[in-house]
């Protein structure tokens, strides 16, 4: 039967909670300034085929693939879930995992949309090449991830050679994200923050938006090192099954020998 | 005395070889491709406040905080350390990540000199807030590192709670210089391919420069994953001294017992 790991886990539960709510915020401080950001200065949000389509993109993609994905990421390090049983929690990890992967997908769409609509080149920059990789990863992350994990006749030998590549995909997904949403910020304030468009101020002037969108940035950074902290702390990791659990033929039958 | 955990270890030691291989390679082929970017298409390397200072820039970041601090970085993974003291090799990690330290702030001062003399202005793009915290970020880890694991009045007490925030912020320090090198690639691009500026061709028609200088975007990414995995895999780390060598009041004394 499955032993849960409380002993060494559970006595850094405060310090655990402290930086899951740290994480919590910054990921809504995130979403909220990059709402701020598209509302405020870049004339809010449609689905029209104009620069407000265009919006969508960085709503969705710092809403979906840095936060909603962030907060799936850590899903099964909350303490409360450990003495439980499993299947419930990886139902919930594949959906939001599934939530950020639609959210990403519909702000690609709105990127190319637009892009098609005004003959605007597709991937052609850094940003889009490591945006569309990003995505391509995620999306094979998360099927393997499903056949691997929660299939019934997924066998456990494919579980055992899986578990530490989705581990690690899972973390270089996060941070190629980063890298995504830095870049494509910093390449929207150049395009949109010249001495000479419509009378506004350049960006080397740091114009409110320029230091809002530079702090959605720098609050992005945060998170994805939060995330990464919780992540990484082998203390709040939920053990593995001993290894008389490994004979299990399938996830099922896991999910009931656990419950 | 101090035991090496050769038995799990060395198991892995080919496959880890091969990641290392992998790891090497792609440096390699980050510096070379950031050489020949700077010195085929953006005029070459000088230092004389004009662009070609500017391009030590690019040259230096990546060169010394990406694959400098890579190298260094996964140094004490390589298994042929392992039974070997570790004073040595804490020196040559010490040193590689200062020689990585003095070439990005190199590289700062370059683009700092070429600003400047030309009257444009500093840290305002999103990029330069990432690369400068980064920097920042580095030195602090450096010092804090030399005071904890070098000097040898450095209490056990401390070295014990800094290693996690090191190893940490080690990682995550390699994840803000992914970030920075790619929005300022990204950036670069933009600035210098644009159809009217010498008759170049814009970014967006993907010119031989451009699909050179988004293809180092891709290797420092798959180098960054490389550097992380190497990292993040428990069978590849040396193992800490058991809790009886706990009791060392410093590291010289360390090193002593353990040679």
């Amino acid at each position: 039967m499955f032993k849960f790991p409380e002993a060494s886990g559970m006595r850094s539960a405060p310090l655990f909670y402290l930086c899951y709510l740290l994480c919590v915020a910054l990921g809504l401080a995130c979403v909220l300034c990059v709402f701020l950001w598209n509302s405020r200065w870049r004339g809010g949000l449609a689905w029209d085929l104009t620069a407000q389509q265009f919006n969508w993109h960085p709503v969705l993609m710092v809403t979906g693939l840095v936060v909603m994905y962030g907060y799936g990421a850590v899903l099964y390090r909350v303490p409360l879930t450990w003495g439980q049983n499993k299947l419930p929690w990886k139902l919930l990890h594949a959906a939001m995992m599934l939530l950020s992967l639609i959210l990403a997908v519909v702000g690609l769409c709105a990127v190319f949309d637009v892009h098609n609509a005004h003959g605007t080149a597709n991937l052609y920059s850094l940003h889009s090449w490591i945006g569309i990789c990003t995505v391509a990863l995620f999306a094979m992350q998360w099927l393997l991830g499903f056949a691997g994990f929660l299939l019934p006749c997924s066998p456990v030998a494919l579980r055992k050679l899986l578990k530490p590549v989705h581990v690690w995909l899972g973390s270089s997904i996060l941070m190629l994200s980063v890298a995504a949403c830095i870049s494509g910020i910093n390449e929207k304030l150049f395009f949109v923050l010249k001495a000479d468009v419509n009378g506004s101020q350049p960006y080397s002037s740091l114009p409110a938006e320029a230091v809002l969108a530079n702090s959605l940035g720098a609050l992005i950074v945060a998170f994805g090192l939060v995330v990464l902290m919780i992540l990484s702390n082998g203390k709040w990791q939920r053990a593995d099954p001993g290894p008389e659990d490994l004979t299990y033929t399938s996830l099922l039958q896991e999910e009931n020998d656990e419950s």
